[in-house]
């Protein structure tokens, strides 16, 4: 019999950006015996590597489901990864959390899990699982852990399953508190495989790497203090 | 000079269905000397006729910009709005009040806002408004005050304007303490046209309102009481 099977057959949301937090997270809700539901949103990205991830993990993972909500947000325009923006590169990771970063997608937590809570009550699901992290969070203000509890709060009180059914579909941040190292060591010992992650905002058109953008310097110095060996291919090796 | 450059110029989002109460919410921030940024969604509703009058109204009162944004609701299933259910009809207004209605949307406010939230931030705008009424509620748990506390909570903390600027957007619901007559009423004082509206849960195929839905009975009741004469096209006289 299969473990999940003697487990808790309860339903988890992931929001999955096809990255390495989204990824382990999802690895731990299926090691918590949750039949998973992976969603993603196409809202205008500026390259289709993420959602190709995406999928690719949803599939590694064995998710029941893989849902990409389409998600005009280009249209009302403001960030580096939907607008024609330069991508910071090089930066020192000081920079990255002292400031809100212009890649910094207005509401963008927010907009999706609003829709992951749409989500869930249709299927009845127990939890929204998000792999915020409020660590090498870069300065977004919305993966606080204050951030999730407001919106915990307005969860309850938005739903029919909040206010009639007095169940509360939790938001679930099993990363808030874990270094991407810490993060990457999880997922090791769960048996992911992170070369099918994409992480880098500026990759080629193959999808390889670029190795110099926030994304990518948080993502390889993780693997580095993990000790976990890099499987990221890089448009060329990093110095 | 235009009144509306004497006052004001700061920007408010309105979220519009093409209906009595955004409309008259519309009309109130025009009145207040607000730019007026117009956003409505196309989320897979059964029938246009929703957006044809958000366009009209938008035009009508002299929107800046009427945007749409289309969403991929269908796919995450779960509403009579949606899907293929039947809408109710010639409900009693207790019924209406007592339980949530099958026409509720999972967490669509909270979508909306979310998404209004991302365009504010964009714009600079100084409030979001949304003609959510707690009297005439029909039963969504998403049109009360104490939703919209906690979505002003969560907005103060989900964005860079609230956390790095520390100036909050405020979601502003000035119809929520009044009946459905007193928002025709005021609306009708500032000069609203209510033929340009739609509110029908059903309507026929060239958008004329079933008189029977919730939201018709409603509006004609809302009509009766105001003692303003009733504009809305009907499929037949209602008894």
């Amino acid at each position: 019999m299969n473990t999940s099977e003697t487990l808790n057959k309860a339903i988890a949301i992931i929001l999955s950006s096809g990255g390495i937090d989204s990824t382990t997270a999802m690895a731990m809700a299926k090691q918590d015996g949750y039949r998973l539901f992976s969603l993603s949103f196409d809202y205008g990205q500026r390259h289709r590597h993420e959602l190709a991830a995406a999928q690719r993990v949803a599939t590694h993972l064995g998710a029941e489901r893989h849902q990409i909500v389409n998600l005009d947000l280009a249209g009302i325009g403001g960030s580096a990864l939907t607008d024609n923006l330069e991508v910071p590169k090089d930066r020192e990771l000081r920079q990255m959390t002292e400031e809100i970063p212009i890649t910094y997608v207005p509401a963008r937590n927010t907009i999706f899990l609003s829709i992951a809570l749409a989500w869930a009550e249709v299927l009845g699901a127990d939890r929204i699982v998000i792999g915020v992290n409020a660590v090498d969070y870069s300065g977004y203000p919305d993966c606080r852990p204050e951030y999730i509890a407001a919106f915990q709060a307005l969860a309850d009180l938005a739903t029919k399953t909040g206010v009639q059914d007095r169940r509360s579909i939790r938001i679930h941040t099993p990363l808030i508190h874990m270094t991407k190292a810490q993060i990457i060591q999880t997922g090791a010992a769960l048996g992911v495989d992170y070369g099918l992650t994409h992480s880098c905002y500026d990759p080629s058109e193959e999808g390889l790497a670029c190795g110099r953008c926030d994304s990518c310097q948080l993502r390889r110095k993780g693997f580095e203090e993990a000790g976990v060996s890099d499987p990221t291919r890089y448009r060329r090796v990093p110095s």
